[in-house]
């Protein structure tokens, strides 16, 4: 693949196929384009599975390639082979393919662009055997576009309509999608025209709605029975660009808070299935938004335009007096308002701090479409990768990465590309020393012995295999 | 599962899960048993594919468990599930599970390490949903015991023994699973007996025979041409315990050597399926040694016995020198040699240093049973952990890691657990400071442009996005 | 699953799974909603797999469940088991899932008609522990509704409308989609109102445009060469509901015709990304045409109306004659005239007679919408079960089922479930004797030997094994 | 593939693929040697997979192969092409492929029969693009043979011989892989040598033991409660060759008998995995009763021989007079009766009539090695085409088939077949003229509704719809 290498491309070294990946996303994400990670075969490709998990789930277009044997040997499973390459990234990639014939390859690329591209958006893999490369062939295939985005049933869409204007009480939650498919004006627009109070979906990985804005409450809780309390007020959510729920503790709570008929706005057959309640279309959030104030306006009576002039940060003094002042360990909370404090416009969040996620966003309210992104998996080893790959797409601005001790190890290798590539990051390191969101479980789940050994118990332990 | 966690079990805290699942690999190998890993699910246990992938490869003995969402919610698909938990680590386990029942775990475990013990042992996948472990259950299944390995069907004994005999030139090929399978003193034996010439099998994860012995002859080439070369005086190859043949690179030679008749001894039926020449015989590799030796002896004529006693190593001079007077800097081979002056006996050497592997095992002469260890995946990031996972293992010796410096990146993290857990281990880090590998390649398949960014072109890909 | 039956279901026995799956397939595609069928597990599954690929293709929202053992015993593998059970019909069912708690069932099953039902609707399996049934639950899932269909990205329409006023020559290809989605009206006041010729897209296995309007060209070639042929004097292709392109024998000829610019409509992502040429865009087929007929009537300059008065049939009489005077074997063609002649409005006809459906549709146009039916999948077996579904579902309309006396053998149980349910159904079998379309490729690819063997042939090979 | 076919193959055509890899199923296994089924892509190689699955759990060595599209067209997925291959009939299949390049076909071919072939044996899949069979290619590859079967390892059998030897009471139990591995005597001279009672092991599908022999015991029951009842007496059970323990249906019994000890022997590594109590060994049936006698008769007392003269078949007279006297219905055990008094030495018998089953063995007790035929997976379908190939390959014998009203329905295209074929082959249908065993099962399960729709009910669902 590397002869001939077109001068128009340019090849980033990355450390570790889980970086490779999580730098490919994070820059996919933040120039809105399919980007192409290339991988080591079987083994090296295995490395990258992490974080293809959380492409996936981010819904990125990433064009995955692993170098596969050489076509001549393959029958013979000869080292370094893929066996059943196809089956290696499944179920986690849209698409997974290993062409029939060298001659395919350019053509294969045009399909996995477009599989990578289209609604909902992700990973498609691509097996190439080393000596297709070197196949001449006459087939140059042309470039083509496909659709990105859908439109609401128009009928489906009214009926959505109707029953917001028949609603005694609506929540406005918006999710993921909102930011993805930069919709945050949309949203203002219909959540200000129906002057409700706009709640951020559990575990959102992107900001979705301006965080100083008045109609905003902030983001619902992640278990059952905590969600249904914070809904309870309510008889209808309309809920755009999430999931129905994104729950992650179980607290023994009910599917969705009772009495509360859901109509959910997505653009992902998947989470419109997977949501055991209320109704679901498939639809572009953004575009969703925009027919639901055009049908929704006339029969919305004009009320007094929402002031929304941004709210006087509260941290702004205590931060300030810590930058002065500090004579003691910071606490998270501390650095994190000092940060902020010191942030410019155009600064971009990444956030891969499980144990502080709630003190980083009271610090540092996000006011700008796209410019906050953690990995909608949960999984550990995206945010350091993600942020270098944010921070190539977007050379002129400021990444800070906020990210535990924990995580940080997780693909440390990252920092070697952000370094060779001189990219403008900032790593904030949080340092609680402990496995917290490990204990914080082991509380919630009762079980009150997990904890680290001590060090008597490591001795013993060492002499244990003597 | 950490609750109420038993008192004779250990846990060992790993960072990130390919270092996770590279040291269960390296624990497993060193103490011939079943080692169970735990790893977080989805995203996490994607984390470990690629050391999963090795483990698959070398054929070690892994219970894989990944925690699973809470049952009563996985129909909604909640944060952090691993959807369609058992394809994840598929076609690379033996075995993928997760159980219809929370009643099933505790016999799971025990059917769990039954697949993954028969031959050819491997990893296989427990997804267990967190609830489950706090369900009471009565049913306390019973230990039981496998086959760890099989012998030869008589008939085709017989007739490999009548090919031997009436050969004219025997060459005799031995691989990993004459190591794994404690063969070398068969494995001598058998070879004084015929008095023939002992090759190791290109790229194999063990050593297999004592590397000062008369009859050794050192590794065959590692494709397909000049494995032709290196055998084309021989009419008749046995191949005990490895493929036929595991190449790499494509240089276009023959399948196998023409002309010569093979004879394979596997306890894998995949590697029975992809040898493309030859007939194979599944069994485990020292049974059929030792088979074979029985029933040739009665009609080989005795022999002189051979001299066995230890060459003097012709790097102890040069190597004493080197530690005494050098000034400049080191090379790779020079190292080695110091550092094999310096080992004990027991001393165990792990290696993942593809670029010098041949001046380290010329340094170091292999002449003990299951004390050298590599990765039959080629997979980098496996000889990190593995390496800990061996030192955790074997607690009264030391290991040496040889690992290049591209390859300690992959799993660095492992040494925070050799640090935690005292293991004795040192690691040795050739530096070349390039991506050697790729660049030999390069060369050896005609890309000449491939190379490293020079710093004008680095600045100039930092201006780009601009 | 039959204890406590409920009684506004009906339970239809059907012989051999094939045929249950292709009688649900019909019964689905004739009431456009979900329909379940019940299958035998493992094996029986096994059986109806050939059809279950076929309602993949068609599209049809079926829900299928196949009992799995008893969950008790299923760690053992009993006797019975549909080990690893949701692997057995992948990959060609959108879901495949094992509840993991019996109270998940009714849950489960309402996912599953959701799963079933969004776009591109297609089979959904689930597999069901025998005991699941038996279980007591309060959970009782509220009934949900999903899209069936999405709108156009507005700037997408937006581009096709442009591309199609400025294209020198236009040709409209419809394909299934239009059908499917009750499009027939939307479809003829597009064409009406651009004046262009209206091609079916090969192989389409449902009738899309009235087959008498003065637009209407016919079917396209099935193979490239020809289809480039017959699309040479277009420079632009509106392809609405079908494939780019499905093409059935190899010839040789381009991708797609050169010098086309083709603009696809569809519903289903895979069927974009395996477009090799052209642009696509997601959408319902109607909602598609609908809006284009908007965005675009605005720029049409006003014409005087296609007069859309029905042709004469020419074979009226010939088929009249036939009737009365024939005397001699007849033709598949005059049989074909002859039921044309006699058919009453409303009647339905099912086709899988791969041999003569030419003749057949020359004698039979289709001028009404959802009235013709035949399998995407091009796979035998699915004619006769399918006649039946629709039969039951459209009780007071006849079905006609022209099926090759070899098809006629692959499900010719499904004969048994249409006496019991006293189907309005008429099956005309034209007999060729002969493996017809096996001989017609053999010399199409040019394979002189391929014909049944003798008699003496026969009786020689029966003697081969005494 | 038809073009240039060679003249030593020979092509039987079967209609509907169930029938032909049935016919196949029962071909390899008459012949003892793997056997090639060619079937139709995707819907085709569909209708042939509940027969797929009956061939793997039958452990028949099968080559399955599919068309594939043409090569050239493969990435656009066009008609008739089986999307991603090798998934479709997974997990069912041993080794699914589809050959990187044309080249690799012939060489594919052998790979597939050695993957076949090697213990357990099975069924593989191979997808093979239509024009691959035009490609030239020197590649001629050798004809090369694996192992069908693997011999104890040495200590394992040792332990199993004292366990024998100081078990208070022993009980031998065979299952069907006694049979397959030709190993009728063996086991005779084992049970005599020991004096133990010889039982079937649940739902044999084949007979294990001479059936008018004294120590022969008959099968044991098919549910755990059942099962644990008749062997509570034992201390210990070597089980041969079976699954422990193939149950059907649930009775809430324990998962074996309390107090007993089972050794097993199975050359499956599944099914000694999924055995959830007792030890196991891999080895094949017949080497391990042979090592077994070879060991034990050393320290077992000599003891009388037994008497193995054959019982006169008690059937006898009723049998003969059923056939002069009868006036009324035969019920199926009289019909049964007649049939085995009819029976010539050589005939061989195979059965699907689930509802008769115990009659047909009571009449018909099987006296000789490999000649009785069921299939282990319980599927409907297969009876019919396994008993037409097993005819096929023994061309000098009777096959009698008996099969139920139900079952015969299934896969009756195979008649065709046999007839074409000039099989010998009776047909014998017992009619209960409904589906009893879902009655019996309605009873067993307790759903008292279970029946047939009245013809009431049936002319009420005819209006149904109307």
């Amino acid at each position: 693949m590397l002869k001939n290498f077109p001068s128009d491309f340019r090849y980033v070294l990355g450390l570790q196929e889980a970086s490779v990946v999580g730098m490919a996303d994070g820059f996919a994400q933040a120039t809105r384009n399919p980007a192409v990670a290339v991988l080591h075969t079987a083994a090296g490709t295995g490395n990258g599975m992490g974080n293809i998990i959380s492409a996936f789930l981010n819904k990125s277009p990433l064009i995955i390639i692993a170098g596969q044997q050489t076509r001549q040997m393959l029958l013979g499973d000869p080292y370094l082979t893929n066996r059943e390459a196809t089956k290696l990234p499944e179920p986690w990639v849209k698409w997974s393919y290993q062409p029939a014939r060298a001659e395919d390859v350019p053509a294969a690329l045009v399909r996995a662009i477009a599989m990578a591209s289209m609604p909902p958006a992700g990973p498609v893999f691509l097996s190439i055997p080393l000596d297709d490369w070197a196949t001449e062939t006459d087939a140059v295939p042309t470039p083509r576009t496909v659709s990105t985005r859908t439109a609401p049933d128009p009928d489906q869409l009214s009926s959505y309509a109707a029953q917001i204007l028949s609603a005694k009480k609506l929540a406005l939650v918006l999710g993921e999608e909102v930011d993805k498919s930069l919709g945050w004006a949309a949203a203002v627009k219909l959540a200000e025209l129906l002057k409700v109070p706009v709640f951020v979906a559990p575990l959102s990985e992107r900001a979705v709605f301006p965080e100083d804005h008045p109609l905003f409450r902030g983001s619902l809780p992640i278990a059952r029975g905590a969600l249904s309390t914070a809904l309870e007020a309510y008889d209808l959510a309309l809920v755009v660009g999430a999931e129905v729920w994104r729950y992650y503790p179980w607290d023994g709570g009910p599917v969705s808070p009772p009495g509360l008929k859901i109509l959910q706005v997505t653009n992902d057959p998947h989470d419109a299935g997977s949501a055991l309640v209320g109704d679901s279309m498939l639809s572009d959030a953004r575009l969703a938004l925009e027919r639901l104030y055009e049908v929704l306006h006339m029969s919305v009576p004009p009320v007094s335009p929402i002031k929304t002039s941004k709210a006087t940060s509260p941290e702004a003094t205590p931060a300030r007096s810590i930058l002065k002042n500090h004579t003691a360990l910071m606490t998270a909370s501390e650095a994190f308002s000092a940060v902020a404090l010191l942030r410019r416009e155009g600064d971009l969040l990444v956030q891969e701090s499980a144990s502080n996620v709630g003190d980083l966003l009271n610090a540092w309210p996000i006011v700008q479409q796209e410019s906050y992104f953690t990995s909608a998996s949960g999984g550990l080893g995206w945010g350091g990768p993600a942020a270098v790959g944010i921070a190539l797409a977007q050379r002129n601005r400021t990444v800070i990465l906020a990210i535990g001790d924990g995580s940080l190890h997780y693909s440390v290798q990252s920092i070697y590309t952000a370094v060779q590539q001189k990219a403008k990051l900032i790593i904030l390191v949080p340092r609680n020393e402990e496995y917290a969101i490990l204990k914080e479980f082991a509380v919630f789940e009762d079980t009150p012995n997990c904890r680290e050994y001590t060090q008597h118990e490591i001795d013993d332990f060492i002499r244990w295999r003597h």
